[in-house]
């Protein structure tokens, strides 16, 4: 059916809000002063305007948005398309609604589940619901497949979720400067012997982390032996575990940079188990800085925190200019930010 | 101006995605032949469906689901009304999500804050964009205001979050029931001296949770003296601090009910510097089972889950129902489900 079809049925069908037409009858205007009124366009009595507006509010009449995104050719809503939902994923979802919202734009959230099949359905849904824009949301460093949107033009945004495309917008958090910012923040406290714990090497932002302590640490002329190093999970039980191998190995180490906060909360239990204190003879600095988390360890946690509400506002932010008109494109990295609590001696 | 100007309009204006004008023209046959062809209706030659169809997959061709919305008087949308983006929101946030995208309905995501006026911006947004309904969905036991939905008949789901009106529909976590489920569970292992660590006592969840253990402990002829009992934050350093004080008070403690799960972390952490041994010597229990910290304490912490994913997919599918006529009303209240670790000595 065409769109003209389409619109000459919608008068026909029966209508449960109240439309336009009833509130002529209630005020007893036509339809066209009616409009004018709501409008508050044309020339009109103040008393009439008065009479249609009152009629409307007693009506409870609300313009109908779809009509007018119909007409406007654009619905004024934002499609969100994310990997999952986790805890990480949060602050991102809550800079990309705040900054929509301000902007009268909705956001409609979908989640993937990691899965190709379930994003595909959700993509085609968005398009057919018209949205005005895509966000792709991920967690990951790893390449992703581009998001296939056929012919259409809408305007799309991928964050914490790189793909291999020249033209695409990707804003992604700067894990080279966030390991680096550890890194040096530790050295610059004197100390010399590192340890570093983490995740999965299979994983881009573990292999980048590890990649530049060695060049932090080459730069500032201290060596990294691989028995200082352990790769496996980065949650709280490995940190514990290979934080008591590594000091077995070497109970000369002053520094361990982990992986993740939960990594680091394992470390630090270890570490206070051996009577090791912290941070007097071992400085200690976790990754993502989880609030929570940091803020209730003993003692309180210094991380590096990747600013994903900032990262989603700037998403939401790029997609509007896309939306109005502007491209943008290109892979752009963020900043971390150092949060320094006590676990490194900072004094 | 009524839909029937909007309408007429529509087609006027210059559309970038390709129409249906697009598709039969590249197809070389008539509207109604294309349309009948798209929508697998009437007579036609199968070269002739299969020539339209390979049109508008060329075209990319989508029906405006905007103006069928429009035509139906079902945009196949729902609004869900988050009081603020937390961890403990997220099972939630994903039961309702998976369940309305598994019936084609996109789900608008609204973060209120906690702030009225933000509610009413959302609400106005989502009134106005003709969802088929709205879940309003909170964390609190403690009751609210119900939404003002002014005329419409907006079919309406409150979760987490009641409200002191007959007609509406709430659905809630069984706060009794869970502590029911914790305390019961630490008198079968033999646990005769209770403890409760707990949160602002100001909170209904939190009163009810106390109310609850005392008549349980009341049930089994135990008691639960005063000096056994301490609210304040339901963080980790304040369940550190209130274990010392209980232990110092009474040594011969041999239950812990703790108000949440980061709580009993603290109390589990000061129970290992003090000597004393979990599950030996003191049982703990924690609530609302978060996975993560629950897993990774020492010993693995036993606890109650609200089953809030399940929560989430039940309000989706009450809505639905009400969204196809069926009325629903009343204050339901969802299980809580035990899940036993070793912090509480179970064999």
């Amino acid at each position: 059916m065409t769109d003209q079809e389409t619109a000459n049925k919608v008068v026909r069908l029966g209508r449960v809000a109240p439309t336009i037409h009833d509130v002529a009858r209630a005020a007893g205007v036509s339809i066209s002063t009616c409009s004018k009124a709501l409008n508050n366009k044309g020339k009109l009595k103040i008393e009439t305007r008065e009479r249609v507006r009152n009629a409307a509010t007693q009506l409870g009449f609300r313009p109908n948005e779809l009509a007018q995104s119909l007409l406007r050719g654009r619905s004024f809503t934002v499609g969100l398309l994310i990997s999952d939902i986790y805890p990480r994923v949060m602050p991102l979802l809550a800079g990309i609604e705040d900054t929509l919202a301000a902007e009268h734009i909705s956001v409609f959230l979908c989640n993937a589940h990691d899965d190709r099949t379930r994003e595909r359905q959700h993509l085609n849904a968005l398009l057919a619901k018209q949205v005005d824009g895509i966000i792709v949301a991920g967690r990951r460093v790893d390449l992703r497949a581009p998001v296939d949107l056929g012919h259409s033009q809408t305007p799309l945004v991928y964050v914490y979720s790189p793909i291999d495309d020249p033209d695409a917008l990707c804003l992604m958090p700067n894990e080279s400067q966030g390991a680096r910012l550890a890194i040096e923040h530790l050295c610059a406290l004197g100390r010399r012997r590192f340890a570093h714990i983490s995740g999965p090497r299979d994983r881009a932002a573990i292999q980048i982390r590890e990649a530049t302590m060695r060049q932090v640490l080459d730069e500032q002329g201290y060596d990294l032996p691989a028995q200082r190093i352990l790769h496996g999970s980065l949650d709280e039980p490995f940190g514990y575990a290979a934080a008591n191998i590594l000091l077995d190995r070497d109970p000369d180490i002053d520094a361990i940079s982990c992986g993740s906060d939960v990594l680091a909360r394992g470390v630090l239990d270890a570490l206070r188990e051996r009577g090791v204190c912290v941070p007097d003879d071992v400085g200690v600095v976790g990754y993502h800085n989880m609030e929570p988390i940091a803020t209730a360890a003993r003692p309180p946690l210094t991380s590096v925190d990747a600013n994903l509400y900032e990262l989603g506002h700037r998403a939401a932010h790029d997609l509007l200019a896309m939306i109005n008109g502007q491209p943008r494109a290109g892979v752009h990295l963020l900043p971390f930010r150092l949060v320094v609590r006590q676990s490194c001696g900072a004094r």
